[in-house]
Order: C-alpha cells, then sequence, then structure tokens
C-alpha cells in the first residue's frame, strides 16, 4: 500500500492562489469554478531535499512528489542526447533531446500513471477511468493492470489500431463513444463523469469544460523531467524547451518542476518553455484571447496533441517563463516524421513535429541563433500509422 | 572519429581457441571456416577495470568493449523490474524483467549499432548493408542515419509494416529479396555479400551458412547486459536468465560478459541462460544433432526468433552455463502478449513468449520453484500487428 508523501504543505490553485487541504479536486478549483474559470490545482511542499540518491528512476525525486514510492514499470531516468546534426542542419549552437519516447510504452505519459495508480489504490478505488486518443491510454492501462486494478478507456471511433491493440492487451475495456461533444452524456467526457459520480472509479484524466488537465496526482509526475534536465546539465541549461502540448499537463509538470529548482536555488533562471501546437490554439490566448473558448482546428496527423481546447496552466507555463507558441500544420508532419528519422529519431508525428516548430522558430527569429535547446521527444513512431507513409 | 580500444588484447574462435589480430571476420574464424565447422569470433581484453562511472549508458563499460566511445542515442541503462505479480501466478520465488526494450529503438539490437557504426566510421565505409526481418533493421538504419552514413537492409516479402515504415523512415533503402534461401545470389545473404565484397559495404550481420551470427564488433555491445544485471544485483545474481533466440548474438553476449565478470572474480557462478526458440532447433543440438544443420519450423507470428539456423555461439552459451532450451508453439503467441499485457508489459510476440516458456520449465519441472528469474525483455508490442489481436 501506499501513503501520501508527509511533505506536502497544500494544494494551491493555479490560478487564484487558494489554499486548499489535500484531496482530489477532479474539477479543478472550486473556487475558481464557481465564477466559471476553470484552472487546476497543485501542490506545495515543506521540504527542500528534493533527491534521493538511493532511489532509482522517478522515486529518486519522491520526496517532492504527492507519493514517495509508487507501482513501477522501469519509468523515468530517460536519456538525453546531443543531436549534432540536428544543430548543424538548423543552425544554431546546440540541440539536445530529451528521449521521453524510451519511457515503458514509450511516452512521457508513464510518469503521470503511477502516481494516479498510487492514489486509486490508497482509496482503494476498483477501477480506473480516462479519456484518451492514445498515450495516455496506453500507459493507465498498463500501470492499471501491473497493480491489479480495473480500467475502462474511452476514446472515439477513428482511434488508432496500433493504440487499440496495446490498450486492450492488457484487459483494459476500450469504450468507444461516437459523440463528438465530449461533455455530453454519451461523449468521452459525460461516461468519465459517470464513472467517477456514479460508480466511484478513479479518474486519470480531465472530465470538465472548460478543461483543467489530467488528475492532479499524476500531473505532478512530469516534474521530473525538469528534475532530470537540471541533472543533466546542472544550472548551465539550455534556454529553450521545445514541448509537444495538448491539453499541458506535460508542460505545466516540466515548468513546474524548474520553478521549484528556482525556488531552491538550484537555478538562477527559468528556461523558456515553447509549446509546440497543430493550429493557432494557445497562440491566440497569448494574444490576448480568452483561454476558455472552443479552438477547433485540423489535427488528424497529430490526434495526441489535438482538441480544442487549452488549458489555463498551459498558458501560464509558457507566459511565466518567457516562452512562446508555434503552430505547425499538418502539411508538414509526415516530412518531420522523415526528419527526425533522417537523425535516428523515429518519433510518432505529434512528436516529430518539433523539427519544423524549431526551423519556424529560427526562420521567424522568435529565438537567438546562439542558443542552446532541448526538445522533448515524447512518443516514439511505432504508434504511427504505416499507412501514411 | 572513433578509434578502437587500445585494451583489446586479441580475438579469439569460441571454437577452437586460435588467436587473431584484431579485424573484421565476417565468416567467423578462419581455420574452422576451412572446415566446415563455422563459428564465431570474440575479443580478450587486456584490463580488469571494467566500469568508468563518469560515463552514462553502455559507455560506462566502454574499457572492455572495441570501442571506448562511439555515436549514442541513448541505449544502454535499461531498468529491471520486479515482477511480484508474476511471481504469485506462476508459484516461484522472483521474476525480474530487464526492459531492453526501454531502448532508443525499442530493442536490444540498440547495443548493437553503435559499436557496428564506430567501427564503420572508423574504417571510412560508406554504408551499412544488414539482413533483418525486424528489429537489427531499425536499430542499424537509425544508428546509421544519426552518423551520416549509407544504409540499405535486406528484408523478405512478408516484412511487417511496422518494421518497413521505422526502416524507410530513416532514408535507409529497404531491399526486397523474394527468394527464400537466403545464401543464393538473389537472397538476403548473397546481396549482402556482393555489397561487401563488390562494393565495399560494411556488413552488420551475418551472411554465411552454417551461420556464424552478427558483426563481432557489434555483438560486444551485448555484454553491457551482463554488467548492468551486475549492477543491479552484485553478486546475488538471479540463478535463471530467460532469453529469446534467433542467431544467439544476445545470448552470447550475455554469457560472454558473465564470464567476463567471473573472471575478474565478480561473481562466483554463471547464471543459467534459458534459450527461448519457437521450436526444436537449439534444443536438438543439446541433445546431440550437429549445429550445422538446417532446422526448418514454424515461426510467422514470432519472426524476430525466426529462422533455420543454429549458431556454435548459441550451443556454448546454454552450455556452459549450464542452461536449457525450452521451445515455444505459435499456438501460445498471441496469449503470451496478454498475458504479459496483463502484467503491465507489453511485448513483442518474440518477446512475450517468455511468459509461456517460464510456466513450462516450472510445469516440466526443468527450474526450482525457489529460484529467482530474469527475463529479458527484448522488444516493445507496438511493433505487432494489430490484425492478430
Ligand atoms: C505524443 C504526445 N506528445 C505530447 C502530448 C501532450 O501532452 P499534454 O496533454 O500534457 O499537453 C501528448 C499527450 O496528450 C502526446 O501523446
Ligand atoms: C525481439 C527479439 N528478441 C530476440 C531476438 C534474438 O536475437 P539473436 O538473433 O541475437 O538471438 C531478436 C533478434 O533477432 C529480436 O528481434
Ligand atoms: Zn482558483
Ligand atoms: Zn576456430
Amino acid at each position: 500500500m501506499y501513503k501520501m508523501n508527509e511533505k506536502i504543505e497544500s494544494m494551491y490553485c493555479i490560478k487564484c492562489g487558494e489554499k486548499y487541504t489535500v484531496g482530489d479536486y477532479f474539477l479543478g478549483c472550486p473556487k475558481c469554478l464557481e465564477k466559471g474559470e476553470n484552472a487546476a490545482i497543485s501542490f506545495q511542499y515543506k521540504e527542500a531535499i528534493f533527491k534521493n540518491p538511493s532511489m532509482k528512476g522517478m522515486q529518486k525525486y519522491g520526496r517532492i512528489l504527492p507519493y514517495e514510492t509508487f507501482p513501477t514499470l522501469g519509468e523515468g531516468d530517460t536519456p538525453v542526447v546531443k543531436l549534432e546534426k540536428m544543430a548543424k542542419l538548423l543552425g544554431v549552437k546546440e540541440i539536445f533531446i530529451k528521449n521521453e519516447f524510451q519511457n515503458p510504452t514509450g511516452s512521457h505519459k508513464d510518469r503521470m500513471s503511477p502516481l494516479v495508480v498510487a492514489r486509486a489504490l490508497e482509496l482503494g478505488k476498483k477501477g480506473i477511468v480516462a479519456a484518451s486518443s492514445g498515450n495516455a491510454g496506453i500507459s493507465i492501462a498498463a500501470y492499471a493492470a501491473n497493480a491489479g486494478l480495473d480500467c475502462k478507456i474511452t476514446s472515439l471511433p477513428n482511434v488508432n489500431m496500433a493504440y487499440k491493440t496495446a490498450i486492450e492487451a492488457t484487459g483494459a475495456e476500450l469504450v468507444i463513444v461516437d459523440e463528438a461533444d465530449d461533455i455530453a452524456a454519451n461523449g468521452r467526457w459525460g461516461y468519465m463523469r459517470k464513472m467517477v459520480e456514479e460508480y466511484d472509479w478513479y479518474p486519470a484524466t480531465n472530465y470538465i469544460l472548460p478543461a483543467v488537465g489530467s488528475n492532479c496526482f499524476g500531473v505532478q509526475g512530469y516534474k521530473t523531467i525538469a528534475y532530470e534536465i537540471y541533472e543533466e546539465f546542472g544550472d548551465n541549461l539550455p534556454e529553450y524547451i521545445f514541448v509537444p502540448v495538448s491539453r499541458g499537463d506535460l508542460l505545466w509538470g516540466i515548468f513546474e518542476g524548474f520553478k521549484e529548482l528556482l525556488k531552491l536555488g538550484y537555478i538562477v533562471a527559468l528556461p523558456k518553455l515553447v509549446c509546440v501546437e497543430p493550429f493557432r490554439r494557445i497562440s491566440k490566448v497569448l494574444e490576448g484571447e480568452d483561454y476558455r473558448k472552443e479552438f477547433p482546428g485540423e489535427c488528424s496527423l497529430t490526434a495526441s496533441i489535438g482538441g480544442s481546447t487549452v488549458t489555463y496552466q498551459s498558458y501560464v507555463a509558457i507566459r511565466d517563463s518567457n516562452g512562446f507558441a508555434v503552430d505547425i500544420p499538418q502539411g508538414n508532419v509526415i516530412d518531420d516524421v522523415r526528419q527526425m528519422a533522417h537523425l535516428g529519431l523515429y518519433l510518432e508525428t505529434s512528436s516529430a513535429v518539433v523539427f519544423s516548430a524549431l526551423k519556424r522558430a529560427i526562420e521567424k527569429r522568435i529565438l537567438d541563433k546562439n542558443c542552446r535547446i532541448l526538445i522533448i521527444g515524447t512518443s516514439n513512431g511505432f504508434k504511427n500509422k504505416p499507412e501514411l507513409f
């Protein structure tokens, strides 16, 4: 059995700052929710010691996670690789990639799942439910199976076969809903809400609109990416970190990890977080549009970073790190996979678009050619649909 | 540029013991070859220090590899995960898995490719050629692309789409030959031989019959799996290591790594190496049949460990470690993938069959229920054909 980390001081709203006792806030900050200003809740910790060198993988940082220990499949400790050819090709000083696709189920989502599972186990839940067209579903299903918890993943009819096979192999039920309107009773989020509120299943992902983000215990896991980047580079961090973004859980986790490092004095400045998106969504919010709007756009080739919603957490992570957003049209996607594979990195489309994103940022002179860049390689290419190539 | 490790003392034949100066012996030991007793050649090193803690991944062990440094995509340092549910299910003391599928291209082959590439670069070769229906091809193609070397992978017409897409995305040419007889001029090995002998390309895999195994610089990379297992367990090693086997490069590399550890006094006994094969092939050789025969058998669902040949290196690794072989019929394969996925591990069919192998070994009482077992999880399940599930 897993026990919550006693070093948690409180939870807090990332928008209004309100403090809360530790608990599950699936719909985000209750106070903001009342005002229709949906926003995520996060954790504050008492202690400054952030590393336990006797542990491995993510558990090395258990002291600053909601659970110090949790079921593991070997997540975390992903390598950072220097991409000299890419730097030369694009004419920038240094480019690195953090190979999150080397996690157990082939994506960064494996940093979220063990914490969600630990929480579900502590609460004695029977099963976990998640809405996902892909990597989150694969990861949650695997970790739930490993922990002996039931699992239901709700998805849309066009679900990629590679994902479907991986999810169902674990014994999880793939619940296909054919309603595009997520929060409708027969939509993905409507289904989740019912499972949570009527059947007491534990939710791993968002089910409210405007979206707030995934389970806040899980999102904490992404902080470990920032810690590992710090381990790798010390305080000589890359100036920019390129992150493919959908709901911004990953982006927020990385941001919060670096903020903690800054607060503890390990680093002197935050790296600028660059959001890579399939069409102008967060880009519009950064220009002043309301984050709670619907932003429709074409993203069938990059479904993993698709969706028509923006979260407040994405906005804050970019704004407060002095980052920016780059949108990559669908026409670039297949070539981006090839470009990255020509450097030895076979990535999922939604990851590979960092190639175009970097190129664009350089062309538009949004970033200095003399800078050092890290890209997050979120998922492997074996999940791509072969028929697109 | 990469320079060969100066601590190499000599090369030697694993069968007749003949010593050789360092070089490329693509057809194995010349002396044995003359007698038609094809066998692989390996390396002996001068020094006992085997770890450089300031390096990461495989390069930590560069001092006892043919190249101390080599191009990297983040291979090695794969996690070992304890499988408590599986141990309970099968009624044995402890089971662990080493997640080789968490390597950059999703298989253990990534421990071979960087050394092959380093050698090709030192020799100034234009390109690398390999015969592979799968993981070796994906890995070699990625590492060659990363190093700026041309690459040709020769394969059969029934090549899995997931593999084909991954190989071609790197820019490598996939050369489909439709001759089942590998060494014929228009077979896979005939094609390779021509590329090597007439066009001076560098070979990563075997092209002779009886087969000797892959490029001997590359095979050395698999030793690092043994070193990492030692790092994990110290001299309290698991008694049995289950390894899916085709040509036995992986098996031999693990065996040789442990033999070195034994010789250097780090461990007191070799773990028993258990070969998992799709039909009785090495099993027959262990019973006395000639390793140079053809052993036809059905293996379409587990093509990665298919093939009708046995190598001398596989035989020695099993014999000298007091191991054994288990053959798993094709009828078990799909269920094995599900069984492992139900434990959280979604593996390629050729990896997942360790589940049945372990079960069989227990049922047949070939292994003691009170023992500790490590399985090598060679490749991830995203390479499975979805239509089989
Ligand atoms: C491959 C890939 N990259 C990036 C993301 C972005 O994650 P997030 O929803 O946390 O922004 C996801 C998941 O949704 C993904 O699957
Ligand atoms: C998934 C998988 N497992 C095991 C093996 C066995 O490798 P070897 O040919 O070294 O015996 C291979 C490669 O051939 C493979 O692709
Ligand atoms: Zn609030
Ligand atoms: Zn010999």
